[in-house]
């Protein structure tokens, strides 16, 4: 392949390298990607750093406008190109939580590509300020979901896509395990191939953790407590770790440039005692009235996912 | 307001009238559509009615083009009309149960908008052959929707909230009750009330129903299911009967003009064991494969929608 020279030719090398192994759908009979993700192969994780670094470099001369934020001690703003007679706006991005300091990417990327010990990666990993951690990952992830919309009006599926991969990228590197995307059932002696959101299992004698990876899920989320129900009732309770990862919940006004936050933590509450139990919602920018669940009773632990690198050997 | 000259004219003064009474979101702190639904207003049972009359006329004389299907022992069909270059390709259409019979629809919302007896509304829809009944509930849903898909591309939110009024007009005028949209739910001593899908409340002594209507699930069905554990656990056992209404499960390919139907019959035993359990699942055009859930044990009985308006009364 050649050297790919923009976020999205990256990003689609990426995909298609992934993408290479097929199988048979039980559905439609056709010959569909595997869908195996693996980002111990270092042949992808550069692709990944690749399509974050060309975004950084694409969006660095494009105007920032300030939006009108509606979410207290919270300022966004967006990314606006003009090309064309098209105007292109980019989803909000929070202030405090933006850096171009490519400095920092570079080195969490040099960390967890490091073939070094364990030992070496936790010590590694905890000399972070874990402000700074939680603003490289946020940043990370921001620029590339920016960079594609101010390209195309209404691809969702790219960003979407990228931060599955950005999400199983961390979860490998920390864990250093590929994630699998089914598991295996045995339900009345019939064997069931279930599809899930990515299932790593960091070895003998430690939990399998199930991460749903969303850029934002409002009231869709009910579904990550339902496949943990799934998984639980039909592998074992206690056996897998509900740490869904999430990038944000807040919803522009295109015209206004208003920003809100849509969240429902008394419907989560409800979800959390009568369908499953989740150990960790982990946000790259936690939204305020979620925050407060980590104070009830009982909690519900919503955590930036920077304290993930932390705390993953934690649960064992 | 003026006489609607085409469906969607019909449609969206329909939705006006709906959305009048306004409530502040508990979200965003705006005021927005409360969200009530009164088919029992015989304004509203005459707009429905005229969307659909006025679909049916929209779509006579447009081109159809006759599908590759891949669903065994089904024929699909596509509307096919070009404007100013552009080609619009409907959803498809199954053959066998696409009618342009304009008595029997006439027929069917005179009885149900009639103020008759129950008694005699039962007399009258037991009258009617079940399949008769099926295709005719099926051709106006079809009707609508594929008059929406050959004016504009990628309207797939007016035909979803189409699909949802046609649902609650039907479970209203068969149950002579409006539906609710939230329940009220106490728990631990703090009072929530919980966005739902439609709650039909037939009276004393008999059981409410809880009725999500989409236009297709896929793999989001798993939150039908999840949404029945939180009635169940909060409100009780065995008082709310699920029974979502669902129009298909096909999958055009547009270029190649090939229908698919995607299904996974062996996921959905897990939810029915694994997170709650539905009562019936309706569908205007029922997919094979889930026909023999009916025969599994425990099975799943998912049935033509025709059917709710001849057993409706049966589950009190």
């Amino acid at each position: 392949m050649s050297e790919p020279s923009t976020a999205i030719e990256a990003y689609k090398q990426l995909q298609k390298s992934l993408n290479r192994v097929l199988q048979v759908s039980p559905v439609t009979g056709e010959r569909v990607p595997l869908g195996e993700i693996d980002f111990l192969d270092a042949r992808h994780s550069l692709l990944l750093r690749t399509a974050i670094e060309l975004a950084f470099r694409e969006i660095s001369n494009v105007d920032r406008i300030l939006c009108t934020s509606r979410v207290p001690e919270k300022n966004y703003f967006v990314f606006n190109k003009t090309t064309t007679g098209q105007s292109l706006v980019s989803r909000p991005v929070n202030e405090a939580l933006f850096s171009d300091d490519l400095e920092s990417i570079r080195l969490l990327f040099e960390t967890l590509d490091a073939g070094i010990s364990p030992d070496d990666l936790r010590r590694r990993l905890n000399s972070w300020n874990i402000e700074l951690l939680q603003k490289t990952l946020y940043s990370m992830t921001m620029a590339f979901c920016c960079a594609i919309d101010i390209q195309k009006s209404g691809d969702r599926k790219t960003p979407g896509t990228f931060f599955e991969y950005f999400v199983a990228y961390m979860f490998s590197r920390r864990l250093r395990v590929n994630p699998v995307r089914r598991v295996e059932i045995t339900s009345q002696g019939t064997k069931i191939s279930l599809p899930t959101d990515f299932i790593f299992d960091p070895g003998p004698k430690r939990r399998k953790f199930h991460v749903p990876a969303k850029t934002s899920t409002r009231e869709r989320i009910i579904q990550v407590w339902a496949h943990q129900r799934v998984i639980d009732g039909t592998l074992g309770q206690g056996r897998f770790l509900g740490t869904p990862v999430i990038l944000t919940e807040t919803k522009l006004d295109k015209k206004k440039l208003e920003v809100i936050e849509i969240c429902l933590p008394l419907q989560w509450q409800i979800y959390q005692a009568h369908i499953s139990q989740l150990t960790r919602i982990y946000y790259l920018d936690i939204p305020r009235p979620y925050i407060m669940l980590n104070d009830v009773m009982p909690p519900i632990n919503v955590r930036p996912f920077g304290e993930f690198f932390l705390e993953s050997e934690s649960f064992a």
